[in-house]
């Protein structure tokens, strides 16, 4: 199922050694799900241990950023990925709440130096929630990948 | 009257031993009013204690973040709850302060490990206030419960 | 004159301890004045003392946060009100400074704990200015007493 | 040529003590070239000393904020004058950096205590650029002024 | 190929000592491609050593600021140059990408003091992108160009 990379990736991604955080939330759970089966799909792809993913679960977006903030404190993880699924409703809130966990996210990876990967769809519509969480246009594919890459990167970095 | 979730959440939500900071505004009294009763019933129906609720009051949505603060240096609480409830008005009043607030309510929860539940309409109608304050749609009831569940995340990833 | 809170406020408010720092900008001076007088009513009409109120003025909004700063550490405060006047214009100007200015007065009562009193009009038209700084509708009064309660509420909440 | 202020100014505005850092870009070259003048003019007729007056230029206006940075905490400077000019052009450039950079100069002044006078033009033509840099409407006599007086503030507030 | 310049520089820029770190995207990569080698050949015409260019992949927009931190960090870096490219697409991620990973980039050379150069196409069509990266207007010139203008300054600054 699971083949189309949106960016490229190197063969040799090797996540043997590399401790997953993720955070999921439940707003959505049909989107989520599908995005989070890509994620951990990638994960396996490249070797990541089952036993060295930390999975969180929370209510809704605003509160993605402070689990991934627990996590990346943690000294559990070497990167945290995020999930979570924003569609545009009647109200501002989507607005407001996308613009502040996109910061919020950013600031963390910045402040912590754990990589958070930033797995929020943001949309306008359920259908485009559900064009980019299944089948070959799965997100989390590429996520879960950039988690591991950036995990490298990071221990190289900090080595 | 308060059996819809927005969101799912498990049965054993256990909050007896949860201490809850709650902080709303005044403006738009009936609706935030209302948002309250949500809260609390929630509280209650997690078995929040109601010696372990700590309420303050605040004019405006731009008090919120520094009350907050406050509650969540104090040392009492686990969590806060921030009520309010903005509308579109004429002027662009409406755009800036919701967007300093949301930001610093997330600020505040990155920077005190406090988690800050978001419980601020920004509505573009009186209608949609109320559609979301009343009844079976009361947003409360999910502030409620998400105050309860992050306070339990944050004393497990703390512990 | 001033007899219509856009908030309610409670009878009993007193401010007869409170030390109260005011930044007002010089653009659009006839608006600013208004505004300001509203301010100086409503920390009468509470019992602020005179003595106990310290104005700083500067050119335009954009000097407003930095002023407030130096008032909030100053050890003479327990609050700021800000006052200005931002009237969109022709260019992106107005849009910049608002969001800018307004992030930066939330920035610093949050990092000082002096709350600061959202006191910055950011309007489309003059006309909008004038009908929110005169008569009955001052939204002056308002932030005089919202600065009164927040003093109180932040002396109460360190002490 | 310059009799013109944006924002009243005291007669008796004396910057005879003031030191001065001035950034300007070297985009936009007649624009901002003359806005300096303007600047220059003003520190002049207040009795800044040429001595006293602290030059540097940077491409772009990404730049400005860190050049800022650099020269608040030099310790030669008592405030900051920024110079730039920003039009709206076919991509989404202009907003992003056109508010990255307003938050950036904002975030340096609250950090430094050296004032930042905002001197950065967002406009959406380069009409509008014109007609702010030149002649009697020159921006950067406030501008010029304006550093003056915060400087003079500043030095107030923190002896 | 490579003859104008965006902005003007020195014909006297010597980047013969300075250490430039660059951070690059994966996603567009013919865009990406033509706009770092618009920065190689800036580099090498102002005299910066191959042996004194730190390379950096990562895969997209979101992981140029933790990138360009971890360089900046690394003390063999006098600036940074961060190569990447948005593009307008269905969705609001664009939107809420753009900002944080602009704001993100400005925090961390105001964190850091080693400048960071803003290489992000922010556009709205891939045409806007190609005709920004390929031949006489490659934007990379420009950025290289002003990556050693920037070094030296940080160095002068600081020293």
């Amino acid at each position: 199922m699971m083949s189309k990379d949106l960016v490229g990736f190197g063969d040799d991604l090797d996540g043997s050694t590399c401790r997953i955080g993720i955070v999921k939330t439940r707003w959505n759970p049909e989107v989520v799900d599908s995005l989070y089966e890509g994620v951990r799909a990638a994960l396996n792809e490249t070797g990541v241990k089952d036993e060295n993913i930390y999975d969180t679960t929370v209510p809704g977006s605003f509160e993605l950023p402070l689990a991934a903030r627990f996590l990346a404190l943690s000294r559990q993880c070497d990167v945290v990925i995020t999930i979570g699924c924003l569609i545009k409703g009647e109200t501002m809130h989507f607005e407001y709440i996308a613009e502040a966990v996109t910061k919020g996210l950013m600031d963390i990876q910045l402040q912590t130096t754990i990589p958070v990967i930033f797995g929020l769809l943001t949309v306008l519509t359920e259908e485009q929630a559900v064009a980019r969480s299944k089948g070959g246009n799965n997100h989390g594919i590429s996520w879960g990948k950039t988690a591991v890459e950036m995990a490298l990167l990071r221990n190289a970095a900090l080595a």
